[in-house]
């Protein structure tokens, strides 16, 4: 009955016995580990991205900032929803990072759409040096409110975002979990769909910690290896990255791991509507669903953990997050309680 | 015969069993985990400072360009020794977290002198506004040149920095094998020489990547903490951080893994020098040897791994660094090849 | 006829007498001439402010932005409205300087209400490290909308700034329009109000190009200091700065230039009203009029100069800004063009 | 007898002159003044660079760090002189603006030789992603110390920094005087040099204040603009910026201003020679003498102004500066005070 979030679970055995695997012996530092071949070998190969490069890290904030700052110059305006994660919980990274500013852009339910970009597009720029230029779009996948957008709906706002010659960014911290809702592939979710940098996030699913920064063009492979560095996020004993990363890609464990998250997200779902709470669209494995006032302190006092949100008077409000270790007991025992 | 870096060896067996058990079950993410409480209980028994406050991060990179930043205004010189880690081995992260400037101060042997420092302190920040301002001294010991600072000797320097009210850091990368070297206490190394705050290394000493920033004026803890969340080093997963620490800092495991790899630092330079090697001072796990020419390519074949360094004609020049996990053996097998 | 801005109009006889004055002979560089004594004593005078510092640069941007870096830590947010100049005109300057993150604030005609205030604050800081603090208040007065704050509307706003002991900054480019426009003394419009820093605007009102940073809170003048000398804005010949912000402050210059300036955009006003142009709330020197479509080209063609804006089918808009050199003949003139 | 420095002097009668007819009527704004495409054509003609792009700022330290931040990326390292102007005088504001690193390269009078530089160039850089890379050359023309580079010397270096594909920079803060001292010509003294961004210095010259920043490769000029507009350096009424370079650099101005300086400075030379003081190289306007203690009190009493510089027991130091507006009678009352 943990649905704090995901990242209050932990990692997966096949990350641990990759762990263990990878403390033998010793091994060359900084990134030039043996391992790391492989995992490049292996997003290539997922991804269908022959010239793809990735750089890891070990943490989501990380990926996205030096994802963006390798992208935009500091004069851009990197265009995310209002709400995103790069806005509203990196603490200003992105910007710290790059010196760029976010143009909040609005859209229900966590996504923008090609409407609210094209606003946001013909108004940023258009006074000469005075403002900030366009710079790059940052979509996120599974969108912070718990919504997915298709590869079609993330086509159709690149393509807006490429008539002004702007790279893409999609921070997929729940990348995987965005795939397995949509049963898009790896590459259709992304290049294909005109994304030019992903944050592939490893740690929510199931990692210790490791985040690849994937790189679909790879030009500016030596600039993030340098920035990565200059921020303090190339790891010594980087063996123990490659081992999570390559563990993780290997055999489909990470699309294994989401599809649990997911599967237990939509078993909330099912329960709680059956239950008569109102539950917006939520397709992979996080919810935020509304109910009569009262639930909070008896699930609380059962041993349900959660973040209660903001609601009308007489209602309340929740983020459930389910993760790879979710269990149907622990859902079942949230319904009953509920 | 692996002595390029203590940082290609892989983590101790205590490390290893202690992230096993961090990754049971849910735990509170961001830090926010029991086992931080009981990390900062052992740094402030350990450091016999009970106000301390410490955060952890997974790189020496990390911890060190976040000490400066938390302490040196932009418009501030840091004091360092002219091969400094900070100054060399960072691609300029303590300037990008803090925007201040690195003043190099010259000294034998990867050591700042009293004289040294006192002439850097005295032609810096006269030039009132024109010139950056005098703002943070930056020591690191073990020195990158494999000599050590004992606690007397810290406290002349950070002496001459407090005269003009400079705070003091201590790159710790490698301060347990400091600590072993000299016999000194962690508060004698610190604190009570005038250090204010501490990258506590980690990593290379036996854990996978854990390295905590410990601030002896507690007055800056939650800048430390934004400035960690900003520059993207806050772990979602931070049991694992804690884990590695508690261990390491439990029942002197730190000071048994330091004191394995100074005793094989040990063995080395005695040995080399019964061969007729020159060894410059080398009290902890690192060494620069040199010797005549035609050695290199022996040991090369002969399997061992190190780094070459510039000599004169007819000689050759190694750094050599032993580590936790350096095994008589090892030693015994480089010193027969030799 | 030119009301395309006032920064299209040179400076005042007074101002040209007074840099004529100041080129005389030999004068002490970098700040240290003795016209700046004399500016600061006019400043604290005209303030009723005995401690005040005041600092000079030649830029509004670097004004602004100097004062909400000294004010305003990397991690803190500035909550300043939609339109602020320092959100959309001036390229990330505020964020270049101060590290900090815009935090955009509605109001109808360029002004913040306590209510938009009081919704802002309560939802920018309340995650914890994750997110930007609160760091500074930023207004802007005569705003971007040519409408004026009173002094009880600042202090409104500051009030509930200071309730979070943030720092309060006037953007005060075109103050002196603002002073005449709601007959406050300079220490109503400031600190009176609440506000700690004031970008005192010179350039926009008859001088060549000074602007002066005024610190009610003299303790960070050093920091500022440091900052401009740092942003590259530290004048050598600095006594020409001194020389203009002297002669517009001495004998109520400012106030006379922003007198004529005002009237002339009152004129304006009335002159469009009587012909049936919609002029919102303009109380100072400058209007966003509209009208039946028609009018540009015609008034274009008589010689008039302005920027035109979007506006319905079937209307025109236009910003109108009249300075201290705007002559009656001109605004009839233009209403006869009209 | 105020050799304290040239930027102690007012402005030339040309150009207070140009400022008077710039001020008439109104002007656009921003650096959309006529003046400006005028001020482009000059600098295209006496440059003999028909693609040269030229925007101006008012302070030398901006030129400088934008120049440099133009052409450096963050982890690139600046090579300057030990006692650069922009290491040295600037507070840090290349390192702010660029985000690099300053790599100070010694070099006996100021001046940077080739072997310094290539010693320089072969240590930076060779440590992989872990130190700055090497990034831009930036040389001083007149020298801090007074002394001057020859178009063949600045080639000489140039062309070991384009071995690594690096941009180099001129200070030009003294340009004007370095052509006189040289007779060079502008464009044998910068781009036909391998210089391809200068500094071009006015202010310390005869103007008010007033500095170019010439690209020879104008592929830079719009991010050259942004960068000046973030840095709050983009003048409103950007005429009095044009009508000074404009004024400046017709019919041969700067060259007599400079003429003046330099005649001034060897009057100095010549006459201190006479009287037995030391006087190391001093070609251009800028000296720095050596003589038996007791003269400095005499000179101060006299009324002479100028630095006083550390010297050897039993002697004294000065710092002396000619300028456009220094006569023979304040030297040879200064001479005959001596």
């Amino acid at each position: 009955m943990r649905f704090a979030s995901d990242n209050t679970s932990g990692a997966a055995p096949e990350i641990i016995a990759a762990i263990l695997k990878a403390n033998e012996g010793y091994e060359r530092s900084y990134g030039a580990d043996a391992a790391m071949e492989r995992v490049t070998e292996l997003v290539r190969d997922i991804f269908e991205a022959p010239e793809a490069e990735v750089r890891l890290v070990a943490t989501g904030t990380a990926a996205n900032a030096l994802a963006i700052a390798t992208h935009c110059p500091p004069w851009g305006g990197v265009f995310c929803q209002t709400h995103a994660h790069v806005a509203e919980d990196e603490c200003g990274a992105p910007e710290f990072y790059s010196g760029a500013k976010l143009v909040l852009v609005p859209g229900e339910q966590g996504k923008i759409t090609p409407a609210t970009l094209a606003q946001a597009l013909a108004t940023t720029g258009e006074s000469g040096v005075h403002g900030v230029q366009r710079g790059m779009l940052s979509l996120t996948n599974v969108t912070e409110a718990g919504t997915v957008y298709t590869p079609a709906e993330i086509a159709a706002l690149t393509a807006l975002a490429k008539a002004h010659h702007l790279p893409c960014h999609l921070d997929g911290a729940r990348f995987a979990n965005a795939l397995v809702a949509t049963g898009a592939t790896p590459a259709q979710m992304t290049w294909k769909a005109g994304i030019d940098v992903l944050s592939l996030g490893g740690t929510k699913n199931g990692c210790l910690g490791v985040e690849g920064v994937v790189l679909f063009n790879p030009g500016r492979a030596w600039e993030l290896e340098l920035r990565r560095k200059r921020g303090g996020h190339l790891f010594s004993k980087h063996r123990f990255l490659s081992a999570q990363m390559e563990a993780y890609l290997t055999g489909g464990l990470w699309l294994r791991l989401a599809a649990q998250a997911n599967a237990m997200g939509q078993r909330l779902v099912a329960g709680l509507r059956d239950r008569q709470a109102q539950v917006p669209e939520a397709p992979a494995n996080m919810l935020f669903p509304e109910w009569v006032a009262g639930k909070h302190d008896r699930l609380e006092a059962a041993g349900a953990v959660y973040y209660r949100f903001p609601a009308p008077e007489g209602r309340e409000r929740a983020r459930l997050v389910a993760s790879w270790s979710t269990t149907e007991g622990d859902v079942d025992r949230f319904l009953t309680a509920f």
